[in-house]
């Protein structure tokens, strides 16, 4: 990777950890490549959408994956602004463990002149099931 | 509608406002009907998806269409449990004003054995255009 | 409507009927205005999809539905070639009747400089549930 | 397998082989494990959906996509009537080139009592981006 790549890699990684809402969620963009990324979310009291199970809210999962999805995009292209979420589905497979820390892989793996197409998949450890997975269409970085 | 269902109506709003995870984020459920809920989400500079535009992050928009899908589930049945999604489509029609309130409208409009069907659409105002539509499947209430 | 408008309109709707796969199946565009399209498919023992219930293959529907958003999305602009399906979501409510036909209305109601969003449902008669529902993202008409 | 398998295997890819709409079509259902299965389409004048560009029409890859998934949902459980889609999503992501065959494959990766998670991606030859990519919900087989 030069060292235009590199930097702005940098700038997407700060983009990112320096939100307002990522930083109130505990997400952390931790890793990214050319159109991957991964981020994390911790586990966290505030995080709880059922106050029964302990397990942490369906929506912190869906914003997680959508992030992460974001980013992947952003690194496979030279974006002026912010790439765009158009579309995206979910899948919730399980529900989290409490306690566990969330992690999240996206992949862009195909873009086109009108969008980019990305999967993702969200894990809580080393279970083989994902905790949910995730496909969508963003605006095009290029 | 008779004293069993406005009890349990009762009881699925302060489910849904209990949740830290609502609290935190200022989602509220406002109103629920017999498959039907609407759900809203202040305008919170915590919320912020874009510092430049100022612009509250998808995530929020997501989650409480999320949450507001889940809560018109509940209202057509009678679940022992919180109902589960089991998966999720959004479409990011534009992007929100800020400042503004965005406010959830659900509707469960079809029930199986297996599934419940359920649609929604978020608004940020009196515009023609919503801010986001979903659609999704969630475990069935019955 | 104009005339030139007028002119595009028969335009599309030969080219949908004209269509070799269309044609084979039995599909139709009855009807369209300024961003809506209503298609239709004829019972057919070649669509059957399951021989003890004589009900259609559900590929049938989702094509009807998938053409019938597409006619809906070349309706709304001008585009010079067919506008092509991005992504699509069908739910499937309930099956169809056997020996009825099959009816689908599509609608583009947001269109953006990326794409087009369009949803749409299928009914096989005058029953209060449709047979399925379906939305998606087409490259944008304009 | 043991025989008790074999003969289900037997008996769910002779049920997709002779159903009408399959033959018409000419989609055959060539391989299937458990949770997995293949399914091809022919190349036909009769399936095209753009006359200029001799491409055929994206409901047959749909048909295909959702047809495989079935399949490999099957395979994966002991359905005593065949599983029908809850719902599907199709990524478009680039045209099938004229004259060839197109190949599905699906794993049916997660079961809960309610639903089974099934993805899919279709293929025109040897090329690394794919025709389309499907992810979906189908009933449980179990």
């Amino acid at each position: 990777m030069n060292l235009v790549k590199e930097n702005k890699k940098k700038e997407i990684i700060k983009f990112f950890n320096d939100l307002p809402f990522n930083k109130m969620m505990g997400i952390s963009l931790v890793s990214m490549g050319e159109g991957l990324a991964e981020m994390t979310v911790d586990y966290n009291l505030d995080l709880i959408g059922d106050k029964k199970t302990m397990v942490i809210h369906g929506g912190v999962v869906t914003t997680l994956l959508d992030a992460a999805c974001g980013a992947a995009v952003m690194s496979a292209g030279v974006p002026k602004v912010p790439t765009a979420t158009i579309d995206l589905r979910i899948d919730y497979l399980r529900s989290a463990k409490p306690e566990k820390q969330i992690r999240a892989k996206a992949e862009c793996f195909r873009i086109t002149e009108s969008v980019a197409f990305v999967r993702a998949t969200a894990h809580d450890g080393n279970d083989v099931v994902p905790v949910a997975s995730a496909c969508g269409a963003f605006t095009s970085p290029i």
